[in-house]
Order: C-alpha cells, then structure tokens, then sequence
C-alpha cells in the first residue's frame, strides 16, 4: 500500500480525480546553499509542494525508497540552488496517463530528494532516462533496484569487468570496499576467480568482508601499515585496483602493482568534501614505470547494456554468488542524516531511505 | 676515421691481433653512488677500463655519440653501483667476431657511458637488444638513431598515436614540449590536423616551439597563468594530452580536458630529482568527471614495430615535416654535464654528446 493511498481518493472521473489532486502534496529537500566543505544540514530546506493536476502523458510516482550515494556530494556543484536536490528513488505510480509507466507499476525515477511527483518519463538533459520500469526481480526486495540491482551495481559489474578485466588467478584491490558498490566489486572479483582485498576504515567492516562476502584479505587504512599488509596480502602484487576513494591511498596501491595494471576510477570520495583538491604523492611515476592503465568512468556510459547488468547481477544473486547488504534508515525526513552518515563511512553495503 | 684508428692495428694474424688488444681501453662513467636528490658530479668516477681480445661471437664497438635521456635520472635506482652507468650509444663496429654485427657498420648500443664496448650483441635480460644495427638514413645524420630516428622518436611516434589516438581537430598539449619527445610529439599531432600547444620552461624555447616547429600555442608554466592561457588556447578544452613531467601542471591540465580525454604518460621528470615523490593535486576527481583515460608506456612495448616507427619519421623528414633539433655537448668527458645541463631543461630538442 502506497502511503499515498490514505489520501488519494481515486475515481473514473476526470472532475472528481482532478478536485482529488488539490490536496496532494510532495515533501522535498530543496537544496538551500552549496555545500562548503562536509554537507550541513542548513544547506537543505524541506517544504511541502503542492503538485498540479497530470495533463497527457505524465503520471504520479511515490517515492518508497531513496537512494544516498557518494556521488552527490561530488556532483552537488552543479546542483542548482532552490531546486530539489539530487538522486534516484524506487516509486510506485499511483496515477498516469502515459501508457508507458502505467498505474501500480514500480519505477526507478530520477527525482531527488521528494515524495511524490509529476513526471513526463522523457530523458533528462544528458540523455538518462528520468525513470525506468523495475525489470521483474522475482521474489528479492525491490529497494535492490536502487543498490545491486541497478546504478551501483551495474557500476561495480562494467566498471571492474569493462576496464580492469581481471582475469582468474590476478589480485584485485578495492578501495572503499564496504559501500554498495565496493562489496559488490570484490564479490565479482571472488566470482571471476581472483584473489580480492578490501581496504576500509573499520574492523568491524573488514570482518564483515572477509567472513560474509567472502574476500580474502582486509586493510583497515586508519590504523593498518598499508605497505606492510600489501606485502603480506599480495606477494604477486595487485593487477587491478577498483578506486572509489583517490587521494593518498591510491597513490601508494599504485606504487606496488605490476606491469599492465588496471585501475578503474570509480570516484573520489576522499576529496569530496574538501573545499581544495587535497595533494597525494603524484601517480605518473608508477603509471610509467610499470605501464599502468587508468580510466575513470560513469556508469551511463554502458547504459544500451543496462538490462545485461541486472540479470547477470540478479543470476549471481540466485546462485547464492552475491550478497546485497543494505543499511536502511527510516522515515523521509532522516535523509539528510542518512546521506551524513553515509559520507562518513556509517554504512555496510547500499545506504537508502524507506520513506 | 674512429678515434681509435690511431692505435688499432689490425692485421690477419690472429696472434697480433690479440697482441695489438692490449693495448685498447675504455673510458667510462662508473656509477659510484646512488643520487640523492640531483645528481652530483662525485656520483660518478671516470675510469679506464683495458678491454679484453675478442672471443668467438664478439665484436668491438667504438661510441661515436652517446644520449643522455630523462629516463636516466628516474631508472638511476635500477643501476648497481660501481658498475657502467645506464645509456644508449652510435658505436662503429671496429673489429668483429659476429657475422651479425659485421665490421664498418654502425650500430645502437646499450653499452652505457663508455667509449668502447666488446659486446656479444644478445638481448639484455629484459628482452630489449643490446645492439641494433643502423638502418639506411640516406643522407641524415647517423647521430638521429639516437632521436627523432630511433629511441625518443618511437616514444612520440607510438606514445602519441597508440595511447592518445588524436584526430583531427583535436587539442593536444604537450608537457616538457621543447625536449627530444616533446617537440616531436607536437610536431605529429601537426601532421595529424590537431591544434597542439606546448608547454615548457622559458620564452625561448615557447618562441621556437611555435616559430621553428609550427606549434600553435606555447605556455611558460613558469610565467604564465596556466589557467589563463588553457582557457584563451583550447576554448574547446583538451582532447589529448601528452605528459612527460607529472606532478601539480598535469594535475592542471587533467582539470581542463574533454570527456574521454586520452593521457599518454611518458614521463614524471617534474619527480626524478626528488627524495620522496612530490605531491600534487589529486588525478582521480578530473578522471571520474570526465571519464578521462590514462595510461603509462615504456617504448620498448612495440620492439616488434621498431622499424615502422623510423620508417614513418624517415619519410616525414623527407617531405620536410619534421625536423630534429639537438644539442650537442662535445667531449665525452662532459657527459655529467650535458645530462644535468639536460635535467635542468637546458637543452632543446635531443641532448646528445659526440665523443
């Protein structure tokens, strides 16, 4: 039951529907103030918006779950102020008159941080899709949609296998290794036959890793000596290196990688909340030195092989090949403390938000 | 004439010949100690070394020009101490006892700074030859088997069009633009129909850059306002981008390139001469964002095309589109000087020293 349905009193009746939408309204946070530094909760504002009436081709979506990701931070600059800010949500739409989302069906729309909404499912600027209809994932937790069954982990499957290709028998090393799309990585590399260490801030994590998800070795990068434990962990050396943090912790997995090393640049969240691109020890040296191979990438580029991603990641899922932990806070109104806690490092697996 | 005709006397005898090898020494740069920071005159001894009488196989090579090269400075660690310091050599074959290597020709030797080498002509341990002989340069100077026609011409050949692929109507930038690579680098990407801009250390070489070899643009990264200049020559931002230095420039420039943007790393001379590696701002930002692709090469990756790299240079001299600037530092008792003199950025185009 949507928690809209208290309230939306449906009819045949375009009169009737139409004097209905007068009382529906959307909470959101609308983005008050660029963030300066780590994220303060008096750059959001949350407001009540009332919504119009659906005119031809638009439909009412209902947000149940929303998404928080690394990537709103980075991407928060081009974010306008007094707009809803950023991020996909699972909807259920409760009203259409589009033919292609129709009522009762779930979506993954690309509205921000609100309630409900009034959309057009027309691509936005950059040529995503605004909304996507849920394939069927059979009997597993549709808010999947918006972790390991869709952006994040079609983001961890072409990301790792589209450029660092690992191949059975190499060591791979992932950085940020306990958010949604770090574990999802480190289990592909188990799957695709390769030795896989984890680096994350806490034990607690790193056991979770290793024992749950099955990697082989964990770094704690706050209190480990990383260049000890790389020794110890990887005597071969790393062939492919999943980065989602950058900074100096990258700078020193490149120093110890070996010839034609792979590294895919998935983000930078140890720079996100820095005002000034903070300095690590420069990379060209090791990228000449052992030939190394570094490609950064969004995850919209493989967006005509976006459905391959979810079944294959849905396959893994029914062999009992992949876990999918979610750290899930409630209620709407905690999503500014949830994307916090997630910046932070609070999170085990894809934070959302049950609304 | 060698310089060793003088005191060589050769003869059919066997016996005299093997008494007229006693008389034969080298001169060379022992590696005394390893550099710490720049390198210093006392890290090298100047020795004579006599040389021993062929062996079946062997040949007895005469240096006519010796190179002194960035890698130097950044492989200097890989080098033994009191051993030949690193270095590729023109050698006459003076006398020989390897059909391969017959007597007259000219050869690229990696003999190191030394004046006469008895060598075997094998592959060194990591495959690469230890000689090859010079092909035909028709009327071109032999001592451009050590540039535009040999080592660093490859480098600029392969580095640029197999790891950057620029095309035409490109923007290609070029870091340590006025060295052997770099002024080749962008005197190809001309040749390709892109818009090159170089980048170097004074006006001179800017002015030479652009007047001499028909760069477009040149920035003094020591004067100008990168940030000023990237913006007035690449209103269309960078497409390709050839780094031979590293460091907080390239970090600039990553911040000022196109969606998938190519990086060909050559070299990080900005880090050589350092202790510890320098920092700079953080690669991974501009990577991610704009899904920018780097990667790090050593030219010996494509031994396999060696020929075709000078061919096509070859040809491009002929039709008058590349030319091939050197300094050259006589006496081979200057070799310190002319590879600090070199590191310095003192030289324009190929460093080169004639015995």
């Amino acid at each position: 039951m949507s928690v809209l349905s208290g309230f939306l009193l449906k009819s045949g009746s375009i009169q009737f529907n139409s004097i209905c939408r007068r009382y529906i309204s959307a909470k959101a946070f609308i983005f008050q103030k660029q963030f300066q530094g780590f994220p303060k909760e008096s750059d959001f504002k949350l407001v009540n918006e009332e919504l119009p009436a659906l005119k031809d081709g638009e439909f009412l979506a209902a947000a149940e779950y929303l998404s928080v990701d690394p990537y709103m931070r980075a991407y928060a600059p081009r974010v306008k102020t007094g707009k809803t800010f950023m991020g996909s949500q699972i909807a259920k739409i409760l009203e259409s008159k589009n033919p292609d989302f129709p009522e009762g069906k779930y979506i993954v729309g690309e509205y921000g941080w609100r309630t409900h909404t009034v959309s057009n499912g027309k691509p936005l600027a950059n040529g995503v899709p605004s909304a996507w209809l849920i394939p069927d994932l059979g009997n597993l937790p549709i808010s999947l949609a918006l972790g390991v069954l869709g952006m994040p982990g079609n983001t961890a499957y072409f990301g790792l296998l589209e450029i660092c290709k690992p191949k059975a028998g190499e060591t791979v090393i992932i950085t940020g290794a306990a958010g949604a799309v770090g574990s999802h990585v480190g289990q592909i590399a188990k799957i695709k036959g390769c030795k896989t260490i984890g680096v994350a801030g806490s034990d607690e994590k790193g056991k979770w890793l290793v024992q749950e998800l099955g990697f082989d070795h964990f770094i704690n990068y706050k209190t480990d000596n990383v260049k000890a434990k790389l020794k110890e962990y990887a005597p071969n050396k790393i062939d492919c290196y999943f980065d989602n943090v950058g900074g100096g912790i990258s700078s020193l997995i490149m120093m110890y990688m070996n010839l034609f090393g792979r590294i895919s640049v998935c983000g930078a969240i140890s720079g996100y909340n820095e005002t000034e691109l903070p300095k690590a020890p420069i990379v060209q040296y090791p990228m000449t030195f052992n030939q190394l191979k570094m490609e950064g990438f969004i995850v919209h580029r493989w967006l005509d092989r976006w459905l391959e991603g979810i079944e294959q990641n849905k396959n893994w899922i029914q062999e009992g090949k992949l876990k999918y932990p979610e750290t899930v806070t409630n209620g709407f109104e905690n999503m500014y403390e949830a994307f916090t806690d997630m910046l932070r490092g609070g999170n085990i697996g894809k934070a959302i938000v049950k609304v």
